[in-house]
């Protein structure tokens, strides 16, 4: 095929060992997009309700999507899914770098892994091979020697996808770490690499990706680079760093399990903090001229490598305020900590904290919370590598926030912080109140990757003005919960799925014109706003659709009561959202985007708007 | 403002002669468009329930979009609204033509015409200023002579919006003729002016209109001129009449009261013959080069004034194969009568079809049928002003074929060939299969103005294209009623409707882009295909919750029996449609568009996802 996309996916049976290709033709390519996408056409098709996240009927997928790899800014990305360990729905984690175009390279657009080895392997596709082979020495090794030894086996140029022992041993909140500084942080799809015993898919190819026009491509890449200091001069300088004081000032960053919204000591774990003591180099995506990604390197009260880059804005509050710790060399370690044991650094830090506020309410033994309180750097970093082992205290904070809590009870499934079973990224509720409702009727639980900043919309600017370009209009108040606002968040989510499928990242200030443009030069199709928005809702139904199939209980969509109380500290102090407006907006919203408001099932004609009609027939009757 | 809009519209209320001039904000315009969206806005704030529609009560909207006059071809058109006294519903309309621009030269964007005089009026709207005007003297007269004496008293200058008789007499199919040759047909808006005892609205402006970019306005216009040839020259040449030969071929021409599929002498009343042997000139529309309009003389069999410019394709067949009738004199004759007394040519043709009809059934006694039969070009002459006149048999026909067939009853209803009681287009459901389902959904009751042709999207070509644009997977097979050809039927009936409000003419060839960059254009917006298609969905949306507010009945949202019989004639004899799976994919139509399968109400999620959560608290509990 000649339209950016190989026309084929690699697909392994670990349980036999059969590796196949099989061809994944452009209608399809061109209804899903790819990346997210294609994992929910592949898991809706080949994934009966009721398996085990972890057990070999949960086929693990990689994805790119139509602009992986299509040569302008930001096309580095892929998607990974499966069912998630996690929350026991819809899987997905996406990740920049250059893995998704390596693999791209070989000639294969997506690799299904299927059952489970009885020995650990990794699997090593270069130029249109594919082989399974042993990792037997690799297992139980952190996810750099893991990588070095890869790259010394097969050649630096090759790419890896890797899990640390947190996959291995199956916590469900473990991360897949490409080229050890792009992650599939969310949902626990390292967990199900692990029960796979696959420690790594490496990737090496030649290939030239194909692209319909060159000088569109062109065009755009240029244009990026023209604008660049303007437009993306502070993520070029921070990174996402930079949030951590905007956000502080906002009164939403949250802090010591989100109890509060400002943290006292957020200078000391700022971005420019982090840049002005221990930046020694920014990492970039594949073709990216932004770099936006941090490389730290600290040989002081912790030694850090650099190796794994640096911690981004949700690890860094994550890790740091929200676990009331004010050292940022500790914030870096536990950054360092996480890649190398493969953990979610969101989920990781949402957990500790969880432990911490439990310890502090006398729900958790001082015997037994292993030095855990709000503020404890070095209890922190120890507890990290114990949840990744499963030992001690880290047996029961591997569960993740949402189960552990349920295991000791008494209250504390009060302080964990999660939706569906996924912990909180660190975008504050009670300041971002659509994205509460967000994190609600996200397939996947808690997740900012699909979601609405409500600050977005507040006064002009490029994100209200995207939004107006979709027929929003505003300025709408940050705390309304109104029609229009829950106008902005559905069309926001859409779009955002979208770059999840196509493969392009959302910190690009493409307009949507220049998206369409560019997949229209990578493709070839002439294709539209109405097209590619289509795409995401498709995306996000199917993972819905899913969820439905898999048996989720709605009843588990809520949003943790804290947010239902006054936020402490910060320009916000005082703040709760109204649970009745919060829950009237909610049930509007289920009915905006075309699900039961009690149920949240897709309702079937949405699923057939979006040409889903095949999914009606998997839902439960 | 200076968008392309005045940003105010004149009201007028006829019962106590005040005239003021009412602003309508930018955001109004981006959310509505215009046109339809702006009818349906004021009909739905200003409308109550149940009121008469030849009463005081029935606000008659002309109403401009952010198009209109905006210097592209195609940019001439407006709407009409009000509620409708053929469907007790959502009446609309659309003109081409001059006087939508005029208008907006005047310094307003539309009008609105409130109340009753006691005594004929007209209406004279010249820079800015606007009065009143008696029109006794016009009353009774033709749309031909008041347009004349029109233009001596005011100017030549100034553009003309008529009624004839029909109107005068509230003949629920009466149109409102715009300068002779530019025709809002359906609905029976002309009865509402009627009702008003508004003879006339004349517009004279020397105001422009503000064009934001008019660099971008000129490309557009220079690309369609440079592909004036090879996009539009068959519409140059034969305009729309082309179809005639066209649609035989396909075995749906509706002949013989949509009982046939092919007309035998369909030859004699081919476009081709029209141009070939009576066609003295093309009529263009504001800005337009491709002038489809035809001019046609005739001093022969029957004398025919090129005044009233010449019959268009749905005349042509309404008037001529659907009536069995195969002279095009006879035809270009009916046509002049129908412009001269303000009759629709559509639900003209229709009703003395159905009429025809009847008499050769015996349902209509040869004594009262005052000749009609089948071929009878003579007796279709004298009725049409008879009709006008509401004398004899007029009288009868004046109802229109649905409320005529109910009087007569006698099983007479099997011939009245309408959706919620106007009058079908001429385009057969049993070819059209998607068409008929939108002959049923649409809130105008049988239309073809926003509306999917099954035939575009059997094999490749430009609306394939614009289908497959929109994400739509072809090629779809002609009888399918499966999911992807409701898609593409809602797709297309939302971006036909857009067209409807932003008064644009769906004949040009511009692509989604084109219109998007035209809108900037003109507006200044940036904008997107998701928004244009948002605000034709939300007016399709209103004009729907209009209905269910003015307590239509859903179970006129059915096809005539016919069209679940087998065809006769031509290369379909023997289709029909099948009524299990035609009635399966409505249920499944209206739940895809997001409306009740059962009541055909609009979803609030629906309402909610357009914006128009105001208009749920008007809806009937």
């Amino acid at each position: 095929m000649d339209f950016a996309c190989n026309g084929k996916f690699l697909r392994v049976n670990l349980s036999d060992g059969t590796l196949e290709s099989e061809p994944v033709d452009e209608a399809l390519w061109r209804r899903f997009g790819g990346g997210w996408g294609l994992v929910g056409y592949f898991l809706l098709r080949e994934t009966a309700p009721g398996i085990d996240p972890l057990g070999p009927r949960n086929p693990l997928i990689f994805a790119t999507g139509v602009l992986t790899g299509c040569r302008i800014p930001g096309s580095g990305r892929h998607s990974v899914g499966a069912k998630s360990p996690l929350t026991g729905g819809f899987g997905t984690a996406e990740a920049g770098g250059y893995w998704g175009v390596e693999l791209k390279r070989t000639g294969f657009d997506g690799v299904i892994i299927e059952g489970q080895s009885s020995d650990p392997v990794y699997l090593y596709i270069h130029d249109g091979e594919a082989e399974l082979r042993d990792a037997s020495d690799l297992w139980g090794k952190t996810t750099g020697e893991a990588h070095e030894f890869l790259l010394s086996a097969l050649g630096k140029q090759v790419r890896t996808a890797l899990i640390g022992q947190a996959g291995e041993n199956l916590v469900p909140y473990a991360s897949i770490i490409h080229d050890l500084g792009h992650v599939a942080g969310r949902t626990g799809l390292g967990a199900v690499m692990g029960s796979k015993r696959l420690k790594a898919i490496c990737v090496q190819g030649a290939k030239g990706i194909s692209i319909a026009d060159t000088d569109e491509i062109k065009k755009i890449s240029q244009w990026l680079v023209q604008n660049l200091e303007p437009l993306c001069g502070w993520r070029r300088d921070l990174g996402t760093s930079a949030l951590v004081l905007a956000y502080d000032a906002l009164g939403g960053l949250p802090t010591r399990n989100f109890r509060e919204g400002s943290f006292e000591e957020a200078e000391e774990i700022s971005g420019e903090k982090l840049r002005d003591e221990y930046l020694v180099g920014r990492k970039s995506c594949y073709g990216c001229p932004i770099r936006c990604k941090r490389v730290v390197s600290i040989r002081d009260r912790y030694t850090v490598d650099p190796m794994y880059g640096g911690p981004e804005y949700e690890t860094i509050v994550a890790l740091g305020a929200n676990c009331g710790i004010n050292d940022l060399q500790a914030v870096a370690k536990a950054n360092e900590l996480c890649a190398a044991y493969g953990l979610d650094t969101i989920s990781t830090g949402v957990t500790v904290a969880w432990a911490m506020e439990c310890a502090e309410q006398g729900l958790l033994p001082e015997a037994e919370a292993e030095g855990l309180c709000f503020g404890n750097k070095d209890a922190m970093l120890e507890i990290i590598p114990r949840i990744a082992k499963r030992e001690g205290l880290g047996y029961l904070l591997s569960k993740g926030a949402y189960r552990a809590a349920g295991l000791i009870g008494s209250g504390a499934e009060h302080y964990a912080m999660h939706v569906k079973g996924q912990e909180l990224p660190m975008h504050e509720p009670r300041l971002k109140r659509a994205m509460g409702l967000g994190y609600i009727a996200s397939p996947t639980g808690a997740d900012h990757n699909h979601n609405a900043h409500d600050n977005a919309y507040v006064a002009p600017g490029r994100f209200l003005d995207m939004a107006t370009t979709l027929g929003i209009q505003g300025p709408i108040p940050l705390e309304s919960l109104e029609t229009e606002k829950l106008r902005a968040l559905h069309y926001q989510t859409l779009w955002m799925t979208a770059y999840n499928c196509i493969g392009i990242c959302f910190f690009l200030p493409y307009s949507y014109e220049q998206i369409q443009r560019a997949v229209k030069g990578a493709t070839g199709w002439e294709t539209s706003t109405w097209e590619l928005m289509k795409i995401g809702e498709r995306a996000f139904n199917m993972g819905q659709a899913f969820n439905v199939i898999q048996g989720l209980d709605p009843d588990l969509d809520v949003l943790p009561k804290r947010f239902f109380e006054p936020l402490e500290g910060g320009i916000l102090h005082g703040a709760a959202i109204d649970s009745d407006i919060f829950g009237k907006a909610l049930g509007e919203y289920y009915e905006l985007i075309g699900w039961d408001p009690i149920t949240h099932i897709p309702s079937m004609g949405k699923l057939r708007e979006l040409g889903l009609d095949w999914v009606i027939n998997l839902l439960p009757t």
